[in-house]
């Protein structure tokens, strides 16, 4: 069996172009997982998944702990089987959906007891119980139950989470069952705290990790903060291990992550706006719902290698939106996740070549265009 | 260019197997068309489509004519290329949707005034505008605009609105702009009246047209009074062309319709259902919400090609339509539109092979056999 590891293949400044061993093969990095919440990437069949060129997706474990439930899936044989998706998953600890969907929190040392938001069942999730469930799910990547407080907050308060997340990873690595090409990853807390950060990382890396996280941002506070973190934390981070900074981001966000050294991003936009009317694109958010595409025969972006942004018109896309036509829903998150995986693919060349830089300003020239003029016939 | 004909290839009593030339390719028959209402097959790319066998589909002139518009369709090249379809398509005439969507309904000799059901816009549909539309959509087949009046009704209302439409096929005959290729098909009216079908049918056959549809079944009324409707009008049309039942129906009706020498068919009940979470198969409907389903390994039907049917456990197809995902309508759609695409293929080989009523009985003991026994682990 192939040993979970991170292969450091180049870098460009602190940005680096890698590639991840697992048990249900490689992952080129840097890498955008598309979210697939209840063991469905919303809306797309996996061939359209695969198709985009995504090697890994994530499932939610607090969704899937409530609906189908865990016991049940380890049963049907794991979130690959149940789902048809043989790629690397991570699933997530459950943690951040308690503290942003559930109901009647309450937590101790011990972890959370929480009502679903579903049918007000009560439930606890604890460390060793989510990397339980992560393990019934057959999750490629597991990732430590971490306390996910709601910024800004006093700094003791940050600083009391840290510390409590530090206790649960430990707790998380003892129940997690090693199997080869299977990882574990810890996530670094501490808020906008260099110095928390540091002790977050410090601790982290002293329990020992297959990979690391930065959670805890893209909660609302400025772009610059964010990065900021970044700068603060990559360094503190293991070279030969993946680090993941969790629900990020915009097109925007990732490209400066990457620059600053992330490998692996999640975020629900390119999904979530798909079904919206959102299409992302080189030259930056196209609304379709928008009239002034209900006559204009050119596609979303014909130099796209997506069915869904050079096949069909932009007034079809906008017939489809506008009509809450589900082949809208299906062709716009087509068009997203292809959109963020030919960014990755261009992040990864731009890496080896020792040209991020230059793509970066490519990048943001391009974003900055905007969409084309309207059509006029 | 191709001409548009109808070659009837075998026989097997009444039941026909046939081939349908258009300009946008030939259609084996008998053939199910699936419905395409707002120029999309609803939840199904068009490579889903096309993978099910489908070589036609529907598409509704009274949708399309109020959102995104009939000019504007026919300014973006017609139905065809605005939603990426290439075989042939069959326009209704947008009567029966004006019978049963619009509101404030007003008709005349001329023909019918309404509110859009959308916005309470006011429009006119005329057999002249109707035909005017279908061109614009650039329809394969074009039908005229009937009345379609409900049922149970007095027999002297039946006798007036199906005095009418023949008055408004002519008038649609006059206005068709023929091109090769294309087809224009009369509408046999007259309810459950064998000699108002037959005065209906021989006026139509006299104006002469392409193709004739039988309309006016399907609307509630038992299934032996539409057998006997069809088995007193088949008779009374051309044997060189084909005939078209519309808005059916349940798979034991198009067998019975098939056997009794109809060629063509559409109906949203595959496509309808599979959004709300029915399947059919070899063995008859299942109803994926039932909690019967939720640890249940297998697939839908492991016989079938359908990799909707084939690769996928029930238990999943379960949890998507409990969860209101949008894949568990794309899925049990796909499934429904292939299982019918293999009883028209199955239709097909056993007229061919004169074994009709052999394929019939055992359809039939299929479907009576019922789903699966309920999984016991």
């Amino acid at each position: 069996m192939t040993d979970f590891r991170f292969e450091l293949l180049a870098e460009d400044g602190p940005a680096r172009r890698g590639r991840i061993f697992t048990a249900f093969g490689t992952i080129e990095t840097p890498a955008f997982m598309p979210v697939g919440t209840a063991a469905t990437v919303k809306a797309m069949t996996n061939e359209m998944v695969e198709a985009t060129g995504a090697e890994i997706i994530l499932g939610n474990t607090y969704h899937l702990m409530l609906r189908p439930g865990a016991e049940r899936i380890g049963r049907l044989g794991g979130l690959h089987r149940f789902m048809g998706w043989q790629k690397p998953i991570l699933t997530d600890s459950g943690g951040f959906q308690v503290m942003s969907l559930a109901e009647r929190r309450k937590l101790t040392e011990r972890g959370v007891v929480f009502s679903s938001h579903l049918d007000g069942s009560r439930h606890e999730l604890t460390p060793e119980r989510s990397v339980e469930i992560q393990h019934l799910l057959d999750a490629t990547v597991t990732m430590v139950l971490d306390e996910c407080i709601a910024l800004p907050a006093p700094p003791r308060e940050v600083a009391r989470a840290m510390e409590l997340s530090l206790r649960w990873a430990e707790r998380s690595k003892r129940a997690f069952v090693r199997r080869a090409g299977y990882g574990l990853f810890g996530i670094v807390q501490g808020g906008t705290d260099p110095e928390l950060r540091r002790r977050s990382a410090e601790g982290l890396v002293e329990i020992g990790f297959d990979g690391y996280a930065v959670g805890g941002l893209a909660v609302g506070e400025p772009q610059e903060l964010m990065f900021a973190t970044l700068e603060a934390t990559c360094p503190l981070l293991p070279a030969g291990r993946p680090r993941y900074l969790m629900g990020v981001g915009k097109p925007a966000d990732i490209v400066g992550a990457v620059a600053r050294g992330i490998d692996m991003f999640d975020c629900v936009l390119p999904t979530r706006s798909g079904r919206t009317g959102q299409a992302f694109t080189r030259r930056g958010p196209v609304n379709l719902k928008n009239a002034r595409h209900a006559d204009d025969p050119r596609p979303l972006d014909e130099t796209s290698d997506c069915p869904a942004a050079r096949d069909y018109s932009r007034a079809y896309l906008h017939h489809l939106v506008r009509s809450g036509e589900i082949l809208g829903a299906v062709l716009l998150t087509w068009n997203n996740l292809w959109y963020y995986q030919d960014l990755m693919r261009n992040l990864r060349t731009a890496i080896a070549a020792g040209r991020l830089a230059e793509f970066v300003a490519r990048f943001e020239a391009e974003q900055a265009m905007g969409d084309l003029e309207p059509w006029s016939g």
